[in-house]
């Protein structure tokens, strides 16, 4: 919480002036941008900072009850300045949403500071996941605060008034966007293999039916309908590891291109990561709560650990961008790079399959058995041909709209479907070639390569309908995939729970009962449940006034 | 939580003596079935009930831990009796799992009986949801009960200890799980429809993006890809009612047959009733889940209603049969159908259709365009069509092993699908037939039609490699669907308040501030905000241990 954003806005001087400030104010800062009726759509966040010249302040303020900042976190209770976004009025004139560091409370008694207006937003989701954050509200009443005051790395306010943009590219925030994207791909490899590694373990100390002459019941894990469920979200947790690495590098790159004013890649780094950020976060949110039903009825205690981990880890779908949101961008970018095909704009990074368009639409695949399914170039150009025919299908359909931005509006369901198809191929790519370089540790590869055919072959039934109606694969090949699936299973059962002892995470840290690293779950969950503050007593509180009387017929007496 | 067990359990003789027993003495009662290590698999039960005959009296005991009773709901800190499930032992000999009525706490001071351990098994997944149930845990050291409290209805055990079987037919219990489970779709359609309502309702005061010249920005609802996920939800309630008030009708039907000592339909109504109570609550639970993300945000926020609504439906999933084991239920139904095709056995109610096997494996849709898939008995072949072939083929396979069960085992994730496509085309068909009644109101049955066309083809997109696969539809006719869909969530759209308000939902009841009915979102979101007792000092508790610390780097002397 401490005003993260000083480091990255601001003019130079600002943040030369700011930053040790801040350290040396010791003050609490929170990001204010989110109102209460305004989320994704931040062009249009009611907040206004009006400009006055005559004593060279900003007026910040809100006009309406819509425009009251909600959710910013840490902002309820303990910030004690924030960086507002607010939209720039100049002698009448809006200028956009722009940033501003406003002091909230008084650095003495806490107290809000004049015409200022805070408070918690309530209870949310889960026991307790976010609700140990303070998510707020905000609202200024005419609140003034020094010109420069505002953060004015890209456009300053003069002490006239004037409005000027600075030679700093505007292009900067995305660099921005896509750190920021590409650390919420790495968190949810973390979030789903911590899921995972819960219930792999379980399912290997769980014994359900089976059993013949009185011996043990069956390992859960041991079903076929267990390891058809719990793999490929192994598969996926290893998947993302994977390509959040890559994403790592990527915004290295375009971080360094920046900085040599190279703009080019840009584009498709800010789809690319607004993609994978939708995709990783939905697969993981859903993932986690399949894991906790692969738990059975014991997931649904807390000491499982599962359900806090879902309902601290669902919010990634809708903050820093709603998924569908972002897949619609995805899209967007997916019809322009579709329709300067043959411009001699030659489609970049994740795009490039798109210069083998041609070739893609004649493709079928070549499949005959199961084991076909295995080679790495047979899955990749399926999954690239599956996806460049649904970009060229979408942007077919779109060429019949005479307003295309009204055939963007009715075709976004398919549009989104489009967008999903490509980013899985992301993933499949960026997983295959990891493999092409060394793996040490002795047959860590070749488990490995498994749980890579898994993630891709499981996308790939799932996704079925899209195989076959774009004539990619035909049912025979399709079913053919199925059986690798049951043969990939098999193989990753023997080395299931070394493959989530390889995350390294301490039971500490994992907070599973259900996934202890020694197996020993029915003891300590018995332990567990003791602790419970109800178990405190006996006889619970309240017996004399609620349930004797029940028990009694003698409701008029309780206090109900 | 009135001993429900007593009514319909025991002989009459126990009956007539219980039954006004249990209201004079003014118990309160629980079903302790559920052990640490058991589930699913009732036969696995490890708690022993051991016959004395020197005292005429069974010594109930839990041998081991994960013989405990866990989860037992009113157990854990409320209920007097218990009707315990155990293994009933006669002289060394196991007559398998029998129920017993023990008395568990003091009727005056409430305190354990001696030999006996309860306590609450800890908190459960959301705020609320069950962490209002004292769900227990209960342990027997050598407990002594008088003989006459086993429930002996079906089985009895003499004075001598005698293990015999009453007349009462055995499959009477069937009955109870049909129609606990009828009971549990029609809870599913309840929870989705209020879910459904509150997304709805929101979506149409939400704005976001597409303002021109400074004007309101786009109702959510208007959005396509909103519409595709809302309403094949608000389809799905729909559906889930009707199916739901059939089963009702259903339950009697057998119910009837059962008193007159007819068990014919039983089988077929287990297993239709296992496969609907699975597929309902799965697909309610991930709907709740899918309405809260369409409500962005604020669906976040308990206000909403939607967090606690998620987390008091989603164990729905896994109690009363888990919904993978069901689904195998079923999958082992229709194989001992297919089995039987052309023996003479005509398959009945729910399987009728595969009576037409022949014709249905030479089926190919005659749809030529997006109207005719409008046509109730297009889309009920279609899914005749592909519910028959998807049995039909993992019989085949089966068929390929020398050990069935081992069979079963290895192909169970493909027996769970076939499974899914016939409870699929169970809700497609009921929807139907009731549309071929009367429906009062005017233009009701039309927006009716509507909604039964956006659950049918909606399913046929969702599973399009199943359609595709099997020949029962080409991809053609697969997009014509498509288009066919975007039309219809066209012709929803300007009734979808009223679809939602016909559910005659009061405020009170749906418990969301998202929900009301009168759309006054923002301001009331705000008033709650204030209700929070974070709210109720403006700086908060705390403040000067942690806090001020802190921000006057003496973190040395913060009570952290």
């Amino acid at each position: 919480m401490f005003v993260p954003a000083i480091q990255g806005q601001g003019t130079d001087e600002q943040q030369q002036k700011w930053l040790p400030l801040a350290y040396r104010m010791q003050i609490i800062g929170c990001y204010a941008q989110t109102e209460l009726g305004h989320g994704s759509n931040v062009q249009g966040l009611e907040t206004t900072a009006t400009f006055d010249p005559k004593t060279d302040e900003f007026v910040i303020h809100n006009p309406t009850l819509t425009s009251s900042k909600w959710w910013p976190g840490g902002l309820g209770k303990i910030s004690t300045h924030a960086v507002v976004y607010a939209r720039l009025i100049i002698g009448g004139e809006d200028h956009g949403v722009h940033g501003f560091i406003v002091q909230l409370r008084s650095l003495d008694d806490h107290l809000p500071l004049s015409g200022i207006t805070i408070g918690d937003i309530g209870m949310k989701f889960g026991n307790a996941a976010y609700n140990t954050m303070d998510n707020g509200v905000l609202r200024f009443d005419h609140v003034r605060i020094p010109r420069n005051q505002m953060l004015m790395r890209v456009s300053q306010v003069t002490r006239e008034g004037k409005y000027v943009h600075s030679n700093v590219p505007r292009q900067l925030v995305y660099g921005t966007m896509v750190n920021v994207r590409q650390k919420i791909v790495a968190d949810a490899s973390v979030a789903l293999s911590r899921a995972v590694c819960i219930a792999t373990r379980y399912s290997a100390v769980r014994r359900q039916f089976g059993s013949h002459n009185g011996g043990l019941e069956t390992q859960v894990i041991d079903y076929k309908t267990q390891q058809a469920r719990l793999f490929p979200l192994l598969a996926s947790a290893y998947a993302f590891r994977f390509v959040g690495e890559w994403l790592k590098w990527l915004y290295m790159d375009v971080t360094k291109r920046l900085q040599a004013n190279d703009f080019s890649t840009l584009p498709e780094a800010h789809a690319c990561t607004a993609g994978l950020k939708s995709l990783t976060t939905t697969a993981t949110a859903d993932g986690i709560e399949e894991c906790r039903k692969l738990c059975g009825g014991h997931g649904y205690l807390c000491s499982s650990g599962l359900p806090e981990l879902f309902a601290v880890y669902v919010p990634a779908c809708t903050y820093e961008g709603d998924n569908i949101v972002l897949l619609l961008q995805v899209a967007r970018y997916l019809m322009k790079t579709v329709s300067q095909l043959g411009s001699g704009n030659k489609p970049v990074g994740t795009t490039a399959y798109m210069a083998r368009v041609e070739q893609l639409m004649q493709y079928h695949s070549d499949v005959e058995k199961a084991e076909d399914w295995l080679k790495p170039n047979v899955v990749l150009e399926a999954f690239e041909a599956r996806a460049a025919r649904m970009s060229v299908a979408c942007a077919q359909n779109l060429s019949k709209f005479t307003n295309p931005e009204e055939g963007f509006q009715e075709l976004a369901a398919d549009l989104v479907d489009a967008a999903v198809a490509h980013c899985q191929l992301i993933v499949v790519s960026k997983f295959i070639e990891k493999l092409q370089q060394d793996i040490p540790g002795k047959g860590v590869k070749k488990q490995l390569e498994v749980l890579c055919s898994i993630y891709a072959l499981f996308l790939l039934h799932k996704h079925l309908g899209d195989f076959l109606s774009t004539g990619c694969i035909n049912p025979k090949q399709g079913s053919l995939a199925s059986e690798q699936l049951r043969n990939l299973y098999s193989q990753v059962r023997p080395n299931a729970i070394a493959l989530v002892d390889a995350f390294n995470y301490t039971d500490h840290y994992l907070g599973s009962i259900l996934g202890r690293y020694d197996g020993n779950v029915y003891p300590k969950l018995y332990e567990e449940a003791w602790k419970d503050p109800l178990n405190d007593s006996v006889v619970p509180d309240g017996f004399k006034e609620y349930i004797q009387p029940m028990l009694k017929q003698q409701l008029r007496n309780a206090r109900l």
